[in-house]
This record gives C-alpha cells, structure tokens and sequence, in this order.
C-alpha cells in the first residue's frame, strides 16, 4: 500500500507533470497542469496582450475567467477603455468574463468556479482563497497565468506542508478573520514561505467554506505558496447551495497523513485581534489597544467577503447610527451577496445606521477610494494595511474582523465586540446560513461560441505587445553604469503616474530607469537608432523587488540587448530571461570596474556560445579589452533567450506543432 | 389696491432690503435678504475659510447647510481632509452639517428645509431647484453666500419674470425631464439669461414637487437666474410626505398677475427628447438618433432626483438583464432614497438586471468617476453635457430622462422608450407616490449647541486664508504686460493638478498666470520680497470666463498691487475688488502702449484720491512718465477697496458695531 497522503500532496500528485512526487526535494523546480485560471483587471490587460503576441487560439483550461474588480473607478477613459479590451480579449479567446460591477475575483471563483481536486493559477495574489475548496490555488505573475491559460504547466517550488489542526470552536464575538490573525500572530509575514498551509482536524465542522475563504485568503500574508482545506461536507453543503452540488467530490486527507510541520489551532482560545499599522503581522489583542479614537470602519473585501460578514456588520448596527466621526464605508463583495443583503434587510439596517455603500468590487482595499483622513485610525476587514496601500500617506490602518469594525464604528473608538453586551446588551447574533441564497450569474458572461469571436477592442491607450527579435550579436554602447541592489521600481516605478499605462508598453516605456537618469529613455530611443540598443551595467542583486514584467518589458523595447551584471534578484532575472534579454554575469567582478558608462561593447557568436555552452566573451571596442561572461540558463531557457523570448518561443514551438 | 403680483415678485418684495420693487428697474442691483443658504464641498472648503477670516461667531441665517456631495472620490487624504474640515466648520459657525454618503445638496434641501416663501443662497449653479417649494433659489459665487451666512444681503440685478403657462398631461412614457429639454429646445443654453423662469397654469397639477424639482433644477441650463413654482396643494402633499406639512405656507401668484414674457407648454405635445452632445441646448427627439449603440447608461444626479425616477429606471429593466456592452451607472440621490428603494424593490430589481450601483452623491455628473470609454455613447439623466466634463476627451454625452436611459440600457441602443411596448409588450408603468416613504435624517446633523462648539480641523492641505493690508502707496514693477481677453483660466487654471489646492492659498498661488509666464509665482515672490509687490498691466476684457475666486485671492496672495487694464470682465472685476487689489482703467489707451514690463510704477496717495474722488496718477519710474488712471466703484466697493478687501471691510465694520 502507498504512503498516506494529505490533501496537498494529492492535488500536487494528481497534477504533476513529469516525474512522481517522491522524485523532487522541497525547492526543486515541479510543473503543475493547471485546470483554471483567474486574471483580474489590473493584470489582465498584460496578461491578454501577452496572449495575443503568443497567436492564442483560445483558452487551452477548463476555467478561464477575467474579472474586473480592481480600476473601477472611472475619472478618465482609461480604466473603461480597459474594461471594453478585457470584456473584448475574453470573448476574443473563448474565456468566461466577469463584468464590472459584477464583484470581487476570489469569492466569485469560489461561488462559481472552484472545484475540489482542480489546480487554479491567478494573477493575484490572493489566488489561494480558493484553496477553501480542498483545490490547490496559486496566485502567480501575468505570463505564468499567461502560459497557463494557453495550457502550458506552471513552474513552482515543490513546497513543504505545514499542517495546522483545528480543535473546539469560536467563542461568542470572535470569527475567522480572527483566526488567521492568530495565525499571523504566530508566523508573522514570512513564516510560511516555502509551505502550503494545510487545514485539518475536527474544529474544521465549526467553520463554514466562506469562513475558510477569509483564512486561506490570508495565508498569503505569511508568505505561503497556497493554503489547502479538505473538501469535506461542509463544502459539499456550500456548493449545493450555489447550485453545484454535482461538481462536489470528497477530498480529505489520507490516514496517517503526515506534514513537513504542525501546528495546533484551538478555536476556544481564540479572542478579537487585531493587526496594528502598518503590517498583517502587528498582530496583538483589541483588548491592547482599545479606546483610540477612528475616523473609518470598513467592511469588504476578498478577506472578508461572505454573506455572513455583512449581516454581523448590519446585525450590530442595526437600529442605531454609526458614530458621528466614523466614515463606515461597506464594500459588498459581489452582486450577488447585494441581492442577498436587500432581500435580507441587511442593506436596509447598514444604510439606516448611516453606512456609506460602494459599489462591489476591491475599490480602497487596493487604494482605489477610501482613503483616510490625515492621521486618523481605519479599521479594515481587509488582508493587507502596508503603508500608504490606502492612498494616504502616512496612514494608520489597522486589520480587523467584521465584529470589531461594527463595534468601533458605533462606538467611535477601537472597540472590543464583547463590550457591546454590556454597552448596548446585545448578545451575540449567531449568524445561521440562509436556506436558499439567491444565486444570480447573468453578469458572468459565458465564453462565446467561436463563430462569435470579434477582434480585440482598444482604446488610445492600449498598445500591443511589441515584436521582440531574436537573440544576435551587438555592439553597443553602456548607457548607464549602476550600483548594487538596482530595485525594479527603479527601473519602472509604480505610482499614480505610470500606473495607467499598465497596457501601453511605448508610453510605460518613457518611464524606465527614469528614477536613475531622467534622460534614460531619450538616450535609450537615440542609441537604437544608431547602433541597434544599448546594454546596461550593474552591481549585486540587480532587478530585486516587486516582480513587476515591465521592469523587463519596457526596457527590451527601448533596444536593450543585455545586461551584465555581477548577481541578479531571482524574479528580475527570471523575466529578464522571459522577454529575450540575456542576463549575463561577470566571471571577474574587475571587469565591473574597468568599464565606464559610454563604452561601447560588442558581442560576436553569441547564439552558438548559448546552443554549446561556449563562453561568451565581451570586447570593450573603447578601452579594446576583452571579458569573459557567463550565464545560469536551463535548456529550456537557453532556447526563450535564443529565440528573443519565451513568448517567441512558444510561438515557434506551436508553429512546429 | 395694489397691483397683483406674480411669484417671483413677491418672493422679491419681501425679501428686499431698501426701497420698494418699482423703485428698480430690470437690470439694476438689488439686495435680497437670504433665508437659507447651501454650501457643498468643492466651494464650501473656501466658504468657511472665508468665514473663518471674516471672524464669523455664528450663521445669521434661518438654515445654512453644508453637504459633502461632490469630492467622495478618496485617493488621497485631500478629500477626506476636507470631509473632516467642513464637519468641524460647520460646528464651529452653527451650521447643518450633512455627512459624506447621505447624498446629493439640492433634493435633501428640497426634501429637508425649502420652504415656500423664503430665498435660498447656494454656492452652487443648481440651486434653483428648490424653486420648486415656492422660493427664491439662486446659485452664487462663493464669498457672496459666506456674506449670506453673515447676515448681510444678497446682491442680484432684479430679473425679469418669464412665465410658463403649463397645461394638460403628459403622455405615457414621457415625464419631467422632457418638459425641461423641450423648454431647452426652445431656448437653447443663454435664452433666459436676466430672467426668472415661472411656472405656473393648470398642467401643474400633473407634475409632483421632484418633476417640478427636476424642471427647476435645469432653468440654470438657459441661463436663468432663476426657476420658480408656486407653493400650491402638491407642494403640501409633498411636504406632509417629509414630516413637515406644519412648514407649508401657500404661495400663488395674485390674480391677473403679468409677465414680462409669456410662453405656452402644452404638456400633451411633449415626446421623448434628448441632448446630443455636447450641450444642453442640442435637443432634438429621441426618434431622430435612435439606434446608436451605447456603452453607458447613467441614471442619478439633481437632474433627476426622486423616488420616481429611479422606480421607472428599475420597473423598465425589472426581470430582465441590461444589455452585454452597457454599463447601467445608478447614482442614488440619498440616503433617505436608497432606504425606499431598498424596502420597495427597486434595488433589487436594478441590481439584478446588472445595474452598477454606487454611494450616493454626485458622482459621474462631475466627472468624479464613471467617465465613459473612449469614442463611446454614454447616456445620463444628468443636466450637464459639456465637452469632457463626464472626464474622458472627446466625449459622447447625450442627456435623456430615465425612461429612456432605462429603454437604451436593455437594447444596448438609443431608444424611444414608447418602443418598450412593441419590443417586449410592456405598458408604461404609472407611478404612485408612496404611501409613507420612509423619512431618514439620521446624517444630517443638527447645529452643535454654542457650548460644544469646538475648534476647525485642518489636515496639512487646508490652510488659512491669508490676512491682506489695507490699501496704501506703491512703487512696484510691472511684473506681466498681457494682451486682450485673459481669462481667468489663465490666471488660475483649473484641472485636476490644481483643484486638489482649492483649499490652499498658498499651494493654488503657486499655479497664477503659469499659463502665461512658467515663472510668474517665483519672480512674484521676489517683487514681493525686494519692492513690496507688483502690479501687471493688461488690455481689454481682462479676467473673463469663469467666476473663480481664486483668480482674485491668489495673485493678491502673491503681492498684486493693481491691475491696469483697458477694460474687465464683470466677475472678474467684482472679484478683484472683493479682495482688495484695484482694477484700473487707462484713461487713455495709449498708455498701454507706452509701458514695457519691467518699468516700474509709483502711484502716491491713493487713498485720498479714491476717498475723494481725485485722480489717480501712474508714475512710471521707469521712463519718468506719468498716466492718468480711473476706476468705477460704488461707494461700498470704494470702501471695500481702501480696507483691503470685503473680508477687512465686513470685519472692521462688526468691530465698530
């Protein structure tokens, strides 16, 4: 008989692409076969660019859906004409699409889509909610999703398992967001890195699948690559109430399964937490911090997003009015869970108790509205408060549970829920799933049937993918020489300004490497036309940060053709490799300090150096010196770099068929 | 016996402040005594500033409201900054204060506090739709409603009266909107400039106090000063609806009352009519335009307010599912109508046909969000259709009433609503007024008592508004010599880099006549600095266009002495008196010609020979020349001008008791 195994394990199993689980150490590289897809407005509109410059013919998943939750606010054309390309690129590739207004990504995956035992990769990073339904949801970069959706496998880690056993049941006042904060309380933001973190034992009977959404939708803030839950018949009761009772399949550990870690969870200990400024991992009792004044309570979000949650945000207001100073901003998570809310009266009790009610969607949870005041206190349901994320700077946002958010916003100040049986005598209102919740998913349009398909619509500000060549020999000049720890906001930075640029790669291009050297673009435009690109030169850690694909994008447009480097950050290296521009390494470092900004180096035999593992040598034609170079691509990326990329080479290879 | 009057003539005889109405003549200035007045937040922040340097101890009116309507957008800490701002004014002066989310100013003060036979004050254009409750409702510029909440008058030029005489009923699928795009139609967007537009006849008995509220709202659109209703039974029924029949006093015109012009509006002729862009006065029949296809179906706005609106735009779509490529943009008027709407169905129904539903206030109508897609159609119930005021270039804005924006929004195309009955066998639903709506005024927040008043908060981007000297002597360079027509556009520019400082001296200052001169603001600072100011010379119609305030307190912040000019703007000029820097004319042209900037400009005892009415003469230092300049001030204005502006003026006066 086989080893026992947990639920990670299995849908890691059932997945693989090559190879048995046994034959691969935590860290080594796997290749997952990916069942469904998730790409949302922010980084979808790449992630279809990407797709067309591949020639997709249509979605190779079973599920592929775009959502738009995040740019819905709408103060010039450009997050419109985003909607209209996104709505017009799913039909364009036969993939579902979630129209704006229709609500958040995750909860609607779950509701809709999710499916336990399946694989699903999402350009969020909020992906694993979805693990809720004992399936194995990752949250991943645009052309990863990208080559998922066009059924190529995805590359991770294998990952350890961390197996936390959940015992007894939740006090009065005290609720799952509460739970993955005690989590965050034991591993901070990177104690999980490396790990999935998997659910079990018999306190899970005690939580609900929504409930199990709001802790594996977190799990992302301790570094986790996905958290599991079993599928169990708790699940099979969600699922029957969406309507998908037939697409249920049992899914629970094996006997005897064993984890790379434990952990033991009691619910019965659990009490109201909360996260302080500025990190999830700030995490202390509301007890500790009680009684500071606020000036928002907010509820909403992929952290929070249940039907449950907006009733207990409305059960404790109702009939009374949110304190004077208190902005209590509610987020509904989708259409759907709003129908729900009128029918139910929890609408009517929020707008009556002076609730401010948005339209559904991620909206101040990604900055996209309802920022705080100067130097007040937000109290948020939602998963992250890093500085600033609320659009003020120097903003003081702390994480809570649905319960505390409605506790402080009648009180005015950070209140623990359980004072309110002796503020207000009211007990605690046990929430009971509604027996047959309204099930609405005529704005999730369909993939269209291929005599349907249209052309892709585009607004001014939507490019296409640029052509990229394939890799040849240059000679070229150094147009900027850096230090260490080059960051990929500085070779593309964020920012209101770059932002909207998103899907415009000649516009966001203007912009590379700007925060170094303001004429960087010009200079870029002036050496391709007269020598065909420029190569950079750069210290340790080069491209570390956010793993941003502009960082390589833009820069490749502009006519770079290398950059030699003495290390690299490990995701900028990566997308260096995906978009055609070799990254290559000094052998000796003193060739770092031999060369100055403005020589002109040149390249000969380039590819065959690459196909036979030569070495590469570089001749600095102005100071006539030679240096040798080396590289670290697998085969597989020896063959994207050859061809100018790994969308270029997957082009070739369908072409070969 | 005296002569019979019409409304408006008896809403200005009781208000007026000297002499008696036959003493003036159409044209002339009069002042009004203000009941109430309306602030919101774009021009109350500069409203209560302005209190705030007038010394003001509390509001001398009967009711003066501050809303938070329009800047709900929260990016940044700007807006919310200026919520918690507006709050602690409006505590500080004894205001109303009506929070962020309860809803858009004019219906609330409609709904909540019009009253027939009192004058309302408004720092917005829309005001006048309170003229359907029997009062005089104008929009001003902000300083002259911060004298209203002073106490002191209103000064207008006296109007004259057009008369409307309405008669019969509209037809189906017609309503109040159309009456006021066909009286468009007629009078295109300047037809009523100098008049006030009363209603009166035995139509009026089919349109409620909201029709009558969305035709008066309008009125601003032909350039009225004005709309008036008479306070009649409805507006009674309407008020015994809100809880305040006791408030109701009847208002009609006497008995052969006259006009000074007459105009028939049979209400039986009346069909579906719509706006083209991009004015309100492009009207033509629905019919003539039908069958474009439309990206944006937006209901809301004071434009088209009430419960009934919103009923017909969620009874039209009920069961059914808008249309793929429409986005149906609802913009609930209040608070108090999302709770109706919500207990009567008609959220549900919106919500469930695919309806967008945001926060309640103005919203898309001032282009804060829901800019339509580009070279896209966009339909709205909104009264205003100006070039790229929805915040996308180039827009498309058609203005309809919510039957037809509800029709269009399931065809996808603009639609006659009248074509409901073949294209899905519905009959117009007919509206009936509700029983007992709902009455909520819980975030209207009463006046604090005076011993609770506390201090005004300002975040880092509110400043005071700067304290100005009384005018005295100079000798200055000219600092700009500009040419004919300078707008105020070009001595303040608008936008969003600039609006987000409207609460800013100092920071907007930074922005004054940068159109002009890139450096204007650094070499003010200087003239200020080393010669105590400057002055800047200028040809005809100087500061036209826009009443902006801040083209008046900005250069005067920056140390503006005077402008000479060949002629002004009307506003602007007002404006520049108001805040104490004397606009002079050349008494002979040739002057202009002679002075160069760079000269510098001596002007001795100033005071005197304004005081007394001597000449003013310009000593160009420069050249050893000297000018004779004029001016035109009222004997107010002369004062006004010596203490260095109204603000100085009105303090130095309350001080002298």
């Amino acid at each position: 008989m086989s080893q026992p195994l947990n639920v990670t394990q299995k849908l890691i199993k059932s997945h693989l692409v090559e190879g048995e689980l046994e034959d691969f150490e935590p860290g080594e590289e796997i290749g997952l076969k990916i069942d469904q897809t998730l790409t949302q407005d922010a980084t979808g509109t790449m992630v279809m660019l990407e797709l067309e410059a591949m020639e997709l013919e249509e979605a190779q998943t079973e599920v592929s859906c775009q959502y738009v939750d995040h740019n819905l606010i709408q103060t010039d054309y450009k997050n419109p004409d985003d909607h209209v390309f996104l709505k017009s690129a799913a039909e364009r590739f036969g993939m579902w699409f979630s129209r704006p207004g229709n609500g958040v990504s995750h909860p609607i995956e779950t509701e809709r889509f999710a499916k336990p035992g399946k694989t699903l990769a999402g350009s969020d990073s909020h992906t694993p909610a979805s693990g809720c339904m004992g399936m194995l949801a990752i949250g991943a970069g645009g052309l990863d999703v990208a080559f998922a959706i066009a059924g190529e496998p995805m590359f991770i880690k294998k990952p350890k398992v961390l197996g936390v056993e959940v015992k007894g049941e939740l006090p009065d006042w005290v609720s799952a967001k509460d739970v993955v904060l005690e989590m965050l309380r034991r591993y901070d933001v990177d104690g999980a890195t490396g790990y999935v973190i998997e659910y079990f034992g018999e306190g899970l009977k005690n939580l609900s699948t929504m409930d199990r959404h709001v802790i594996a939708n977190m799990g992302t803030e301790m570094g986790a690559t996905s958290t599991v839950f079993p599928a169990d018949d708790e699940v099979r009761r969600f699922m029957k109430s969406q309507g998908r009772e037939d697409e249920f399949t049992e899914l629970l550990a094996d006997e005897g399964a064993e984890y790379d870690k434990y952990e033991e969870l009691i619910l019965d200990d659990v009490e109201p937490l909360i996260a302080l400024p500025s990190s999830p991992g700030n995490v202390v009792p509301v007890r500790e911090v009680e009684g500071q004044d606020i000036y928002q309570s907010y509820v909403g979000s992929s952290a929070n997003p249940g039907y449950r949650d907006f009733w207990m945000a409305s059960e404790i207001v109702k009939g009374k009015t949110v304190n004077a100073n208190v902005s209590y901003d509610i987020n509904p998570t989708s259409r759907q869970i709003i129908e729900n809310m009128v029918k139910n009266d929890v609408m009517f009790n929020l707008v009556q108790s002076g609730a401010r009610i948005h339209q559904a969607g991620c909206n101040g949870c990604i900055g996209m509205g309802q920022a705080p005041a100067s130097g007040q206190n937000s109290l948020r349901t939602v998963p992250r408060n890093f500085p600033d994320r609320s659009g003020t700077p120097e903003d003081s946002v702390f994480l809570v549970s649905p319960e505390t958010a409605a506790a402080s916003a009648l009180t005015g100040k950070i209140t623990d829920p359980r004072d309110l049986e002796e503020l207000y005598g009211m007990s605690y209102p046990k929430f009971k799933e509604l027996d047959n919740p309204i099930v609405n998913t005529d704005m999730l349009t369909e993939p269209v049937p291929k005599e349907k398909r249209g052309k892709i619509k585009k607004g001014p500000n939507i490019s296409t993918m640029p052509n990229f060549d394939e890799l040849s020999d240059f000679e070229v000049p150094v147009l900027l020489k850096m230090g260490d720890d080059i960051s990929t906001d500085e070779i593309l930075r964020a920012g209101a300004e770059v932002l909207p640029f998103r899907s415009n790669i000649p516009e966001i291009s203007k912009f590379t490497l700007d925060v170094v050297d303001k004429n960087f673009h010009d200079r870029a435009m002036k050496a391709k036309e007269e020598h065909g690109g420029h190569v950079v030169i750069a210290g340790e850690n080069y491209a570390q940060g956010s793993s941003r694909e502009h960082a390589a994008i833009a820069p490749r447009y502009l006519g770079m053709r290398a950059v030699i480097a003495k290390s690299y950050a490990r995701i900028g290296w990566q997308n260096l490799v995906n978009f055609g521009i070799p990254p290559l390494e000094f052998k000796d470092n003193g060739a770092y300090e031999d060369i100055d900004q403005g020589d002109v180096l040149a390249v000969n035999d380039i590819r065959s150096a690459i196909e036979n593992g030569n070495e590469i040598v570089v001749h600095n034609k102005t100071k006539d010196k030679k240096y040798e170079v080396k590289h670290s691509f697998s085969e597989r990326q020896k063959e994207a770099v050859l061809y100018g990329g790994v969308i270029n080479r997957f082009k070739a290879k369908k072409k070969a068929g």
